[in-house]
């Protein structure tokens, strides 16, 4: 056991069968037969290899504390800082073969489930908690390196302030029943990135304004469970062609609603259920923000570098280097980059051991991070939009230089340093990336990854303006009374 | 004649047999029956119908001087403010029929047509120049109610500033022999949209920095003449389905490389050639700028107040109103709308008639709202997209409406006040309109509509800074003299 | 009587004697003899001579009819679209003796006072409010050539959204008795422009979302009402040299918090109170918004065209403007120029009579410039620093030029274009413009003149989004049905 | 000697005779008794203070290598990366003094100095070089512990980019004569701020495009040598009430204009002329950049924190933090602030040593951080505005408190949590920050800090985008092949 290779990812993958409903029909065989989903898959089994590669082990794995197996770094609890620059370079390694373009690549729920066990003893002793469930699903996945994906978002029926769903029927997943074997659970969770590709589900509830303690949960079940639906929106795959869409074809990892129609859950897979309060206090208490953060923001550091490689190949294929706009245009995208790497390292440096050990990095200059990422990201793909210009419209497909016209294309897409092939094929990569369908959903994805940007500031400024010591102020204006109110 | 209906315009386009190629093969067959062309041709078809209702009649049409038939507004010459109204009138109705999001609807290039006929006078007894022709070209679009494309744009090979082509075969399209038939032509032209799907293309240099005198001509023929080939990029039609994709099914125009392949143009085609002052005069001192933005400004109005109800309605189907950053959004629109209908009145208002006796809109409120429309088109589509949020991603396709999860669907996607069904088919709406490949070549085609952005405000620039007169500082400082130099 | 020149206006002004507190000194002595009024006095009444100027009569003033004296048409009731040209071709030439930088400008009052003149009747029969005053009061005014100020703001003692004033003396001003005589105010009230510079005062109570009866009243009082003590901000005057502060020596208006200590208001005075109800409606009904919207922006057209002009000298100055983001930053403020005219013009153009026959400039064009403005008009002022660069800061003042270093400085501030003494005088221009304590004042007074932007904002989408048709998208999607609720 | 106290500093000050021309006229006496300049004399002897307080000396000095006297740890040349903590620690502390708005602040040129002496060996061997010159000037400065101005700036005549002086006498200061005794130096440097001030005087020549060799040198003087005359800008010290005017009062500099009237450097104050490549290579090649980078970063992150907490105190005064736009926006200075710190942070954790055996930080990190800070200062002063809103402009003065009105004050200037008088203070606390003449010179300073803005960007792209390898676009189209040129 331990780490994996592709091919057990692969085939592990294969038995499952969960229920998937794809543009109105249910799936059926294997699923890395699926044409709408064996890009992703064999991206993803390329990464279980690259972890497995000898050359790769040291920075890849590390030995179980229990099996004395190779595993995953990802699931490593850090205690050191040198244990975060070991996560921070497993992480980016694995970013790299992905361009940073596969949100939900494994490390990222590997990181939250192994956030989640390092902060379990704060459910100790609190009603209706197990913190040993959580322990134990840590130690399941990552002894058998297991793949998760995630659902916790309420759908989007109204959006008002004080909104109370008054539906009869749940819409928002809810507790229904508790029985001796466990929690039965009716409704639906949104969304789901590789929902039903994984071999387990982990679902728990957002902490919000108004809490309904039969929303109130936390658990793992396998993908296959009875009850659990799949549903996905469109395909964003586009086709198989690497020529034609180079990231699509390979990173495409769909978002479904997930549907739990009287759903049991046994005990032995419930982290807490009923309790609000404690609910709420474990996502603000727990090490879950830090860390996850610091995997997001080390994957977005890899996925800006390479929007700048792709920017800057625009503007050295047509030439256009020399222009001050265009200088400006690609300056902010390595001012991005910068600010990001400097923001990831000082979390790093300024990390501070939690109380039950564990090192956490600093969660300000990653919160900074996180209002920094939704606000560049789509200024970047607008930035490739406007260095490609119209070239981002004169995109023939691969047939096409396969066929009778080839000299026609050769000759009247050449640019200034590339050949009308290798030209078309960056323009096609720079439109895939930020004007297909693929594209633009990672830019609503990069978007709303942490949530509601306007929420966001607010948590940040909450964090920063708590205090209010005003030492230079009063160095210049003397010290400053309150009034009696 | 005159007139045409949209059966009209279908059989004729349907006997066309011009040379496209799309995805590696030539196309075969009528054109209305190819499934990428099927939907924009039947949305055209339509337009034509339109026009010819009898309850239209009154604003669509008037009667040609010539013929006395009935024919299409926008090839009317104005010589009076009135004539702009109905101009505008005209062409807002057209617009409408497509949301404003038919770029090159038939309006744009008669009115273009109109423009160079009503300036051909210009033309009259310089070297190489066949006003005569222009005349010709215009009247015969007119009372045959013909459909154009056009093309103008130089291969993006490098977009350095001191550029000089030195293939040894021509890039860029050139005069590469004129015989006693006329000049023959060889290279290619960029981006013909729908490129080889009207009765003629019109084909011309843009005036540019060091202009070669074999780049320097203009002309008109038909789509399928011999040696014209259009070559088209990938289809954005997505599918055929309107609920899935209620834009793109109907509206994708393509957008073609236009190769010149050793064509004749006879002599009586060529509106001149071999003239470069004279073509770059011509450009600017002609109607055509004051005329054809009128159309597209006008056109533009039309998307926007759609682009503004597809934001109202979001707002109303999730219940976000009350917020004030949602209000701050969608008054953006609202501002954008407002200023550009008064730009485009305000072009009337202060219409002057030209040496001709035509009557030109003013030019500067319309260069106003060409450098207005570029900057805040992509901001309209990112506002939607942010008003849209995780909506913009939850998107299940028609057939699953129509499959055994229906029942989910309505109970999950409903929301606040729309049932799922048109919940799903509001946002899908939205996604095609700003997402799909098809929606963000929209928005790359409004932002480069008028050109380099840049070169727009420089040009605005320079015609308002060449008046130096400070009179309201001069009332503050007294008289400012020169230095001597 | 009828319109006065300047020196009626200067003696008038003499004649009174307001309680005005500057820097902690009670102002004796004539107004006009005051370091720090007296430049502003001096440019309006050269305002008022240059209406009795014969050569302006026609275009500055009408006959009264009442007294067939020549009035000022700022007074004028507009029933006419050529009225409404009339208006804003008057307001348009005394802006520019000003460079659109005296915001209130008498005609800025006048207009107020027209406005709830002409729509008084909405008031007739309602409970303790006196239309016919406000008809004298207007009449007075405008047979005398009345100047005016107002104040309307509440001390910002508390801006959060839930507020409700404790304290146990009046911070606000508010009614604290009724007599036989009339109301007694007591509190305060900011910012009063020119507070106790003019005539007389317009006080009333902006609206707001929890109205207390003391509060809701308007009334007018001469400024050397007793107990009526105006209390003045450090004053922006600078000096009184032209050449170092040819703006603020000229046209620095003062701003002063009004306090009204226990204040007799007759009842001949008063135009209503405690009818919170009718003062709110009063305010949405009557034409007060348009008309003094309508006054507003014409005189914001006059001031964006003096910075445009200033930001083009700058550029001449130094000669830069061959870079495009020199051209870019111009362009700016042409665009918004331009914008702001055709929004202008749009509210003439499509003006209604209102339902007392008074014809009303149409709303939404103006508030959509009055969203504008706050947002472009510190930008305007960025540019203009931008332009100038260390040239800003480089500016010694008119007594170094009349001294022994004279020579120095021709040769070192010399400009490509200007003498050194020409070029410190427009450098200075352009401090005095955007870098000086009144140009920073005028900044927050452009940014805040209609109010809290995001409120602005707010207003705008109410007007606009009320409608909820949905006609293109209907014709798009099929009719859209509402869920039951 | 060694570091030096405040009244050593005054003393010393006031023996020099400087030729300082104000508002026309030549100043006379001692430099610390004259009102434009007593303010700022008087905050750099407090500087100099708390330098030599016992509990500061280990952090502020350390011991000479020369002497073993304690010397101001800004001239400490480091060689670890502990020292460049060390000297940043320093940096702090002195920057905390003035809250970050000293931008001359004695350790800035301290740090240049200590830069060039650190890479003098570069010049070792080159024609017209004295590295001896620098090493000697820098021990000097050390070991007496002398304060410093620079000045390198051409006058601002032409901007245009292929411009060369036409003017018969020099305008830009020139070599006009190399005698035996040292170069003779006419014409005038742009802009040395506190000129005049300081015991001497370092003079030197940006690199630019078309360099005149006679333009090409760099020496010290003292600041009173005959023929040096420093032409002072209008001051913005407004007034001497540091209740009026907390940071005008107190850190205004001055900036001023030196004429070179035939100035004689001795050949010993040399450190190279005529040698155009040398001095070029000096700039780039040299630490000057990355050190002062380091010093200047440094001193920015204080007045951001120091411009964060005005913006807190405000919002606390006035009670808006509730609303989410005001949380939004200081979030934006917040957001600044931790990216500000971590790209410094980061500049040093990359340092490494130079050839010369200098731990240099890194340099990109510190350009970006160049790049950012002209962009974010002018928003943080807006910030601060548009949070005082009206409160900016309701500043009576100290005497008003002082006043027979200063109930008034008191009841109608109260806040939510302060009284009126502090809440007075704070509010013109923001507007001397943003809004005087002295807070605008703070905002064009920090803007054009480090030069054109456009010409930072076109910096960092050169310094970023020489590398042209593709590893992760390279694994998605497989090898891009160059065209044959």
């Amino acid at each position: 056991m331990g780490a994996k290779n592709g091919q057990e990812f692969i085939s592990r993958i294969d038995q499952l069968k969960p229920e998937i409903w794809l543009d109105g029909r249910q799936l059926e065989g294997p699923l890395s037969k699926c044409q709408e989903f064996k890009g992703l898959l064999k991206t993803k089994a390329a990464l279980y290899d690259y972890q497995t590669l000898p050359e790769n082990s040291a920075e890849m794995t590390y030995r179980s504390p229990v099996s004395r197996e190779k595993i995953g770094i990802s699931f490593l609890q850090p205690t050191t800082k040198a244990d975060l620059t070991k996560r921070r370079t497993m992480i980016d390694k694995w970013a790299r073969q992905t361009c940073g373009l596969m949100g939900r690549s494994p490390d990222y729920l590997n990181t939250a489930l192994m956030s989640f066990a390092s902060s379990a003893s704060f459910l100790e002793g609190k009603e209706n908690c197990f913190p040993e469930n959580i322990q134990s699903a840590y130690e399941r996945a990552r002894e058998q390196d297991l793949t998760f994906t995630h659902t916790f978002i309420t759908p989007q029926v109204n959006r008002a302030k004080f909104y109370l769903e008054s539906s009869e029927e749940p819409i928002s997943a809810k507790i229904v029943k508790t029985t001796t074997e466990g929690l039965v659970i009716k409704g639906a969770k949104l969304l789901a990135t590789q929902g039903g590709l994984t071999d387990e589900i982990l679902v728990f509830s957002a902490p919000k304004l108004l809490p309904d303690p039969d929303e109130a949960f936390a658990f793992t079940l396998p993908s296959d469970t009875e009850g659990v639906r799949f549903i996905c929106r469109e395909s964003f795959t586009n086709g198989a062609s690497t020529f034609d869409y180079p990231l699509s074809s390979r990173f495409e990892e769909m978002d479904s609603i997930v549907v739990f129609d009287n759903v049991l859950v046994p005990w032995d897979r419930v982290f807490f259920y009923q309790n609000p309060e404690a609910a709420s206090q474990f996502f603000s208490i727990s090490s879950f923000h830090p860390f996850t953060l610091h995997q997001v923001i080390t994957r977005q550091v890899v996925k800006t570098e390479f929007m700048l490689s792709v920017a800057k190949l625009l503007v050295e294929t047509i030439n256009i280097g020399e222009y001050s706009h265009i200088q400006g245009k690609v300056s902010e995208i390595i001012i991005s980059l910068e600010t990001l790497k400097a923001l990831l390292e000082k979390s790093e440096h300024d990390a501070q051991p939690d109380q039950w050990g564990y090192m956490r990095p600093s969660i300000i200059p990653l919160q900074v991070a996180s209002n920094i990422y939704p606000a560049v990201y789509p200024r970047f793909s607008e930035i490739i939009q406007l260095i490609g210009a119209s070239g981002m419209v004169t995109i023939p497909t691969e047939k096409a230089f396969q066929s009778d016209i080839q000299q026609d294309l050769a000759q009247y897409l050449q640019s200034a340093t590339k050949s009308a092939e290798d030209r078309v094929k960056i323009f096609r990569l720079a439109w895939d990336l930020t004007m297909s369908s693929f594209g633009t959903r990672q830019t609503q994805y990069e978007r709303y990854f942490f949530g509601d940007p306007i929420r966001l500031a607010g948590q940040l400024y909450r964090s920063v303006c708590s205090d209010s010591s005003y030492c230079m102020i009063e160095s210049l204006l003397g010290p400053l009374e309150k009034c009696p109110e």
